[in-house]
């Protein structure tokens, strides 16, 4: 089995699964309660916070943990906005955001708020100006994320919140870090970020956790309303297996991340010239992360290829997988030409990917173009 | 170790635990994935839906599945309201409801709705003619649990929401049955219910899950927005890990649930017998679920109680967990004397709970008695 769809989601580390299993049998106390039991399962939690705080390079910071990067990215956008944004009602995002920030943005627009998208230019870039540029004195929140999840295109995040944040010191600024998280480097200082929202199940972690890293001073308000966990920010019983196994998860990778950079990007300069050599068209940057290669197949339909592809157990993308095949807005907002956009498959790596793994897809998909594009035809 | 705190959370059953691990490691595909891989993962997701809706026995219903409880009244309270509320303004709700219900009623306050909120009576009781009656053409939600967390008190859930789907078709009903769920006899038609919440936590599933059980053709406004997962109704990737471990929870629970309950029942009967002897004060009606016993120890603080027997490994609760031992102002709506009050303790059963372990915390409590309450004196 190839599995080449790690943007999509991962295979849980052990040492988390353990993780997971330890505190459901365990330490399987509710943190709220007032004995041994409770104060041992909250004592995971604070370890985990702890991974992670650490991972990001701020321990003065906060974590707070939720179901994943959806709740996230909605609390982060809904709860900021709600307290900075009383009286300023404008907002800046990005056209190349996940749903999950997209659609939020949808709903501040019905809400009143005047919404402002800044989308790439001709070559497909975002720069760090039209991001300061579109913020202005009116302005209460930007979102924009670290890294792409369809093609792996890497925004200028730092850059333009340092300046934001030099310009407009009230302006709050959030980043989607799901896809940067543990495979890029991602200080919480170096981006200027009030709010960060990270994934557990792209990192090697379980499905059904997240969190969110909150700046020492920023305030939020929650989404939900109930017991008044973790601060009061996200109420519910926190899910210790999960959180447990996200910091386990963090643990183990924060050390490796450089190494395990270099090997993606030599496992994506592999692919790249390898692919080339079939005749598949390499979509993502140069400067994207490696851990994302975005390619078109011309005049092959995606799911065509995907369902060829699976033929031999190789396992890819079409498009991000919360699309379920439909067409990509995001990818059309990367100026990918038409003729291109119903072609696009998505590679996506992880620390386990060798390169044979490459070989066996190329040959693969090399026999793909020879007999699938005949048929098209 | 005595654990008495089972309607704080549960241990996870063995195979639910390794239920949640095949998941992790084993069919860890993302659901939304088109590939073979997601095809299996979403098997899981519907392996457990059809679990939970054949022990609620209605087949034709849907699942929606939350990060837990708090998530699931959350959005069943908000997201009823958005579709059915828009020209009805009236809402009604109870005294003694969980926090995650109560608390967005709030909102709904602020909101520009009219709550209605009904308290039990002289007696600490709950009419369904004082539910019925708070109903009027105008209301558009009534939302009231089945049993109650801190006291085991069953609401006269069935006969109210019947006649007031009689009386009232176009009013929603929605049932909290958290602490219902695999105790007492959950069915979904009986309890006339468009929308029930269930937890994983409380029935030896893991943390991090919930459901909403959701009536044919009963709408909902989502609370989060994103790739539009579970109809929409639920962005998200599925945590598949825990919906797939819920769902085995499930299945091997529903068979036993009269034989569990029969249990129950006896080591509630054995408890009250006992600890009437030392001297403890009964709370809990007859007729409320053998799970939950709430008790009051006159003259003794719950949590020097709850320290006091956590000294032998006894687990116990001081009013609810999410509540971290702040005074209840439920047990107050139950109408318990203020000299009760500070008192009380809650002792929660398991279907492993046994008359030793009764015995081994009616020794120690009436140690307690003779020797803490002079200190008090």
């Amino acid at each position: 089995m190839i599995y080449l769809d790690n943007a999509a989601t991962t295979k849980v580390l052990s040492e988390a699964c353990e993780a997971a299993a330890y505190a459901m049998q365990s330490v399987w106390g509710n943190p709220s309660s007032l004995h041994r039991m409770g104060i041992e399962a909250e004592r995971l939690v604070t370890y985990a916070k702890k991974q992670l705080l650490s991972a990001l390079g701020d321990t003065s910071g906060d974590i707070i943990f939720t179901s994943g990067a959806t709740e996230g990215n909605n609390t982060a956008v809904f709860g900021l906005c709600k307290v900075y944004g009383k009286r300023k009602k404008r907002v800046v995002t990005t056209s190349v955001e996940h749903p999950s920030v997209a659609q939020p943005f949808q709903r501040l627009k019905d809400l009143g708020y005047e919404v402002v998208t800044v989308s790439p230019d001709k070559n497909g870039e975002i720069t760090a100006d039209s991001l300061i540029s579109a913020v202005d004195d009116n302005t209460c929140l930007i979102s924009a994320m670290l890294c792409n999840n369809e093609t792996g295109y890497i925004l200028p995040i730092s850059e333009a919140f340092a300046e934001i944040k030099r310009q407009h010191p009230d302006c709050m600024t959030h980043c989607d870090c799901v896809q940067g998280f543990e495979k890029l480097t991602v200080s919480a200082k170096k981006l200027s970020a009030d709010v960060i929202t990270l994934s557990g199940h792209k990192i090697y972690a379980p499905k059904g956790i997240g969190a969110m890293y909150v700046k020492k001073g920023v305030r939020l308000s929650p989404v939900f309303f109930g017991g008044g966990q973790q601060k009061n920010l996200r109420s519910g019983t926190e899910a210790v297996p999960l959180i447990y196994s996200f910091g386990k998860a963090v643990e183990i990778l924060t050390p490796t991340l450089k190494q395990r950079f270099d090997n993606a990007a030599k496992i994506c300069e592999y692919a790249k010239a390898k692919l080339n050599e079939i005749g598949a068209v390499v979509i993502s940057k140069d400067s994207a992360s490696p851990y994302i290669l975005s390619i078109a197949v011309p005049n092959i339909k995606s799911e065509t290829i995907l369902h060829f592809l699976e033929e031999d157990e190789i396992y890819v993308s079409s498009g991000s997988a919360c699309s379920k095949g439909k067409k990509s807005a995001v990818l059309k907002e990367f100026k990918i030409s038409d003729q291109l956009l119903d072609s696009v498959i998505r590679l996506s790596f992880s620390f386990e990917t060798q390169t044979s793994d490459i070989d066996a897809l190329v040959d693969k998909l090399g026999i793909g173009i020879k007999t699938l594009a005949k048929i098209k035809r």
